[in-house]
């Protein structure tokens, strides 16, 4: 990570595994245009929200990754600096937001 | 409902509010490449995820129309023609996936 | 069901399952006064933790069998009737608190 | 904290907010004997499945406190330890559990 993209100093983060995330976010829109298109289809409620369930599913997997990311370099970093309180702070705050 | 369409005997459901749900999902479509786009700019992943949050609740938003449109049709229905055991059964798996 | 326990009518309801989901729920205590004894006893944050999951899944299963009941006693018995809106809108208003 | 209650060394945690978590999980207990009698009395589902999710956001609750407390001490120290990776690992483990 250059100075331009120093984790949280400047709020920027580069996902160590950003490739694999960027893959995933293609196909999670690709699953969100395939539930519209059955919607439009007419198709039966319960088979278009098993879809739903799994686009859920998909995008909680996301969140989950940029979670662990976060936590083992913004948070770990602010720890090692003396900032924890803030940043737990955050990580809680967003925990509410992601139930 | 003409018959082509007739709810669940042939699995095939035309939405009440159709137009309105393809007008979310269009929008949800729009999250999810936000959401890549800002993890591709490298943006701050307390800031990814609190995007993720809210492109969570849309699609739970629209899993409680679908779900409440099933309801009302296809259960109500089967409800009246005594096939309530099987589509209860079938709402019970999918409030399981849902979860 | 006798008249004096008739289901809905007079929003009195004699679980089908009656016995097992009391024991379950005498379990349900049990684990809940496990857990302030760890707290009590100072026990580490994550196996507290991970017995507070186990909580609430025990409440989450007691949660969806009376959901279960409840579609194929009171709102099916409701659509029946021909009362099925209110039974459904009642369903998805605990839907929403139970998220 | 003394030696003998050094935090996660010996996996052992004295809650900073002790007494007030056990007078949350009494509250909670009473809860739970409250919704077994509502069953027991044959109440209503709909009254017993609101209760149930009134137990379960004070569960909620305490697990939030508890895993705030978790994050500003055993974690927090890990890290400036130098043992942030099994700390996150075990955290993010402990979140799937409590999804």
């Amino acid at each position: 990570m250059d100075s331009e993209h120093d984790c949280c100093s400047d709020k920027r983060v580069v996902q160590a595994d950003k490739p694999a995330l960027l893959k995933r976010m293609a196909r999670l829109e690709g699953q969100v245009r395939g539930i519209a298109g059955m919607i439009d289809d007419d198709r039966y409620c319960v088979d278009v929200l098993t879809q739903i369930a799994a686009a859920r599913s998909a995008l909680d997997a996301v969140a989950q990754q940029l979670l662990e990311n976060h936590l083992k370099g913004c948070v770990s970093r602010a720890v090692s600096e003396g900032n924890s309180e803030q940043a737990i702070a955050e990580v809680m705050a967003l925990l509410k937001k992601m139930r």
